[in-house]
């Protein structure tokens, strides 16, 4: 998904550091984020999060945890905060971060993260371009870096070649997963898609009857 | 798939108890079943043979294996042989057994086969059906009894809803697979695709466009 640059993102960004953190001040937190939410409480970030829908919904069902969206492209993030905080202010537990999720741990201390969301991330179908996909052995071990041990990566997507290679590449790393945390057509199952909160593109796929993927997997 | 029985399959079959070995017969070959071939080598078998097309194919590409096409319906296994007999003879490395693929260890010791195929297995889609699917875990356990240990199971369907319930119930039963014995798109992947021999139904399949999954699993 590639978004137009809107001219009011930059200067809306620069007016909200506090709700969307720069990159700059990201660094700085390392090992802090806590400072950052009104309560002290497990800390979840999802990477890709595009026009925001899902981590929004994610801070309204779970005042209990606290949300991280991030983002590499500076339009969508400034999309997607702008939104929840023209509909719900300044939620205690939603913050938005501006960078790579190729290099989580310049940001977060290892196990500062409790479990990290990919959702319908790029499927970069050319294999020069493996090295891009969200669930390549680079991105692994960056998340690695940042959750706890047995930590948690949770994986929706409507591409099935790009949930296959996930899966192979989860495997490769050593990764483990629960049968019960399986699923080839999560929306045909009642058991799996209790508590499940859509992101826009599912809503799309769901609406153009096409299956969705979705694997729980931890290191 | 059900066929409507023959009139001359029975005849067929009981003038070619060499060819389809009948089920009194095959009880007592437990143990024995080398004695069969030509040729003494490692026995493979599909459980569900259908119209016979795999096994055939298979047997003509691999001399080196002996196969045995097991079907719990007298037509099926009649007009796969028929149909393998009338165009080739009796060939060398290939056997039909007329059988409930639930209870192998009734025909075959342990170790006595090599490898186990299940090829568009039925999908029975209710789960009060659940017990007959052929990766159903009673299945499992009979394929476990004739297999050696570490033995495998190949299995493709296009069926997507029996392929999730197969690798969970594979996985319950504490089967393990490899990452390269597993796609979501077998025709999608020249490498696993190579040395490929199609079913009917997955002739059937492929022609509307629709996706082959495979595994292989060990137990
Ligand atoms: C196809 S969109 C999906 C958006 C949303 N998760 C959904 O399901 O509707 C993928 C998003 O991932 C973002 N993205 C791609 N690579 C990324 C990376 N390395 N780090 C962070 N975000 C990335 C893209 O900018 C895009 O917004
Ligand atoms: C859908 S057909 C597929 C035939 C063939 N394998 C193919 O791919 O074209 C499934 C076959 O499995 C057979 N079958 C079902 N349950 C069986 C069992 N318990 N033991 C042996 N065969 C069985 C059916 O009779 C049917 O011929």
């Amino acid at each position: 998904m590639h978004l137009r640059s809107k001219p009011w993102a930059a200067p809306w960004l620069a007016e909200h550091t506090d709700l969307v953190i720069p990159q700059d001040q990201a660094t700085q937190l390392k090992g802090h984020w806590s400072q950052q939410f009104d309560q002290e409480q497990p800390i979840q970030v999802e990477i890709g999060s595009g026009k925001g829908q899902f981590i929004m919904e994610m801070a309204l069902a779970h005042p209990e945890i606290n949300y991280i969206g991030m983002e590499i492209q500076e339009t969508a993030v400034a999309i997607a905060a702008r939104k929840s905080f023209d509909r719900l202010g300044k939620l205690p537990n939603l913050r938005y971060l501006f960078g790579n999720g190729n290099g989580v741990e310049t940001y977060f201390e290892l196990g500062e993260i409790q479990k990290i969301y990919l959702n319908f991330s790029d499927p970069w179908p050319k294999t020069r371009h493996e090295s891009r996909r969200l669930t390549y052995k680079s991105f692994l071990k960056s998340y690695e870096a940042v959750l706890p041990a047995g930590g948690e990566v949770e994986f929706k997507t409507d591409n099935r070649h790009l949930f296959e290679y996930s899966i192979v590449s989860f495997m490769d790393y050593g990764m483990r997963w629960q049968p019960e945390d399986f699923t080839l057509d999560l929306h045909a199952d009642e058991a799996k898609v209790a508590g499940n909160i859509q992101t826009e593109y599912e809503e799309k796929f769901l609406a153009l009857g096409q299956p969705i993927y979705k694997i729980k997997a931890h290191f």
